[in-house]
């Protein structure tokens, strides 16, 4: 069996820089799950005794609460500082512009259209520093019964696939006076994506290491699909079917934005000892 | 043989205006073309004592110029005024609103790209009001070799194709922090070319009544041709040749922007008695 790893692959800017901050913050509490891997969140908390709160509310005085990379609604952490609790901020660079974004935007009087998931903590976030509202979608599809302004500000989850993106542009543009495109896809998910196209019209089969819940890794799973269609999303060397592999010469693998390295080395490891 | 005119054609809002404010100003000169129809302002030359002038240093003091629907550049609409030139202003408002645009996107920094033809006076009004400059291009194809900085603003010619707009948006959102797409294509345009796309879909002869040099015409007449092969771009009914007509059974017609109906009814007219 042939292995090989996409161009580029996993750990993205954000997520390295967050389980850094997360690491030099021992015998604190991460608000929400810093970012999309359980494997890694429990590596955290054992050798770095960073532990995980879902509710803001629970975090006292003095205590530290570390920021998820997908950011938090901007009320939660208002009250967080207002109830003087040591905020350290792990929310990504690249998850604060769609922020700021939202807030200048409302400020100026735009329409706001956000391409993402509704239920996605990013999104929850991104949308709450819209301070007059703002739609979210998934497609073009559910702007066709919507009414909007003339003026439309538009800006993605930083993890999407800029091909629906640009969907949802050409539908807006067309019907609309100004249409201001913000292109907040990050550059790392733009390279991974373009990795696994490239990788997945070689490979016969596709192993995609990443959260069930990472947005990401799905996206990178969905480009995978597309060209090859034994393609498996996996969490770790766990998931695998090695039935999967029978007559195939060529793995093609890669990992979402929140893969630590050493899930991934333990996954090719695994392919390696089991398959022939 | 069946002949009919398209849902909607002709006249747009910009032109008759323009025209009402030259017959208002008899004893006048236009500074260029004020539309371009070469037998309107003929008529307005005969009727109305509305001359031409193609140089605008050429009006004295006193002197009334009639300012063309397409704009003229922000240095000689300045220089008519300093020279104490009567200006009265036929410029359509739908092509202030790109002039307006580039000032504005110019004074907020953005690197401004103009779709459209950098030889019509239209564009060449549009681009002058970018203090820092603007970059004009008909085709995503000629972006390629560009660099432009993160924030770009794209305003488009008034009378061109929105398919044709949508391929420069469409290369430049992915590769830029922001676009800032300005639909600046006006309605008039929108609806003559929804109609002919609609009727050389059924006509098997297309007839687009224009100026040679008038661009929306010539974007009807590309719309129809792609439907419609056998689509003919005339002046009047002197540019037909009857032979077009041979076997065909029902000819569909529209006319650009700036073609009087007095000419549309000349050339249904022709039709109607030179084919059976």
């Amino acid at each position: 069996m042939k292995i090989e790893l996409a161009e580029s692959y996993g750990f993205c800017f954000g997520v390295k820089r967050a389980i850094e901050i997360a690491e030099k913050n021992k015998n604190s509490s991460t608000y929400g799950a810093l970012i999309h891997n359980s494997k890694e969140i429990a590596r955290l908390e054992k050798d770095f005794k960073v532990g995980l709160t879902d509710d803001h509310k629970s975090f006292k005085a003095g205590e530290t609460a570390v920021v998820r990379t997908h950011g938090i609604p901007k009320n939660e952490l208002k009250e967080l500082k207002d109830n003087e609790v040591n905020v350290v901020d792990a929310t990504c660079p690249y998850v604060r512009k769609p922020q700021k974004i939202c807030q200048k935007m409302s400020e100026e009087g735009y329409d706001i259209i956000i391409f993402g998931d509704e239920a996605h903590p990013e999104i929850k976030g991104v949308k709450s520093y819209a301070q007059y509202g703002a739609r979210v979608v998934t497609s073009a599809d559910e702007l066709k019964d919507m009414k909007f302004k003339e003026r439309i500000a538009l800006v993605a989850q930083t993890t999407r696939r800029v091909e629906d993106y640009m969907e949802i542009a050409n539908y807006l543009i067309p019907r609309h006076k100004e249409v201001r495109v913000f292109n907040t896809i990050c550059n790392a998910t733009f390279e991974n994506q373009e990795a696994v196209r490239k990788i997945s019209s070689q490979a016969d089969i596709m192993i995609i290491i990443g959260g069930k819940n990472s947005s990401n890794t799905k996206q990178l799973f969905s480009i995978s699909n597309d060209d090859c269609q034994d393609s498996y999303h996996i969490e770790d060397e766990n998931d695998i079917d090695y039935a999967w592999f029978k007559d195939k010469n060529f793995c093609g693998i890669s990992a979402g934005a929140s893969t630590p390295d050493w899930i991934i080395q333990n996954v090719i490891n695994a392919i390696q000892e089991n398959v022939k």
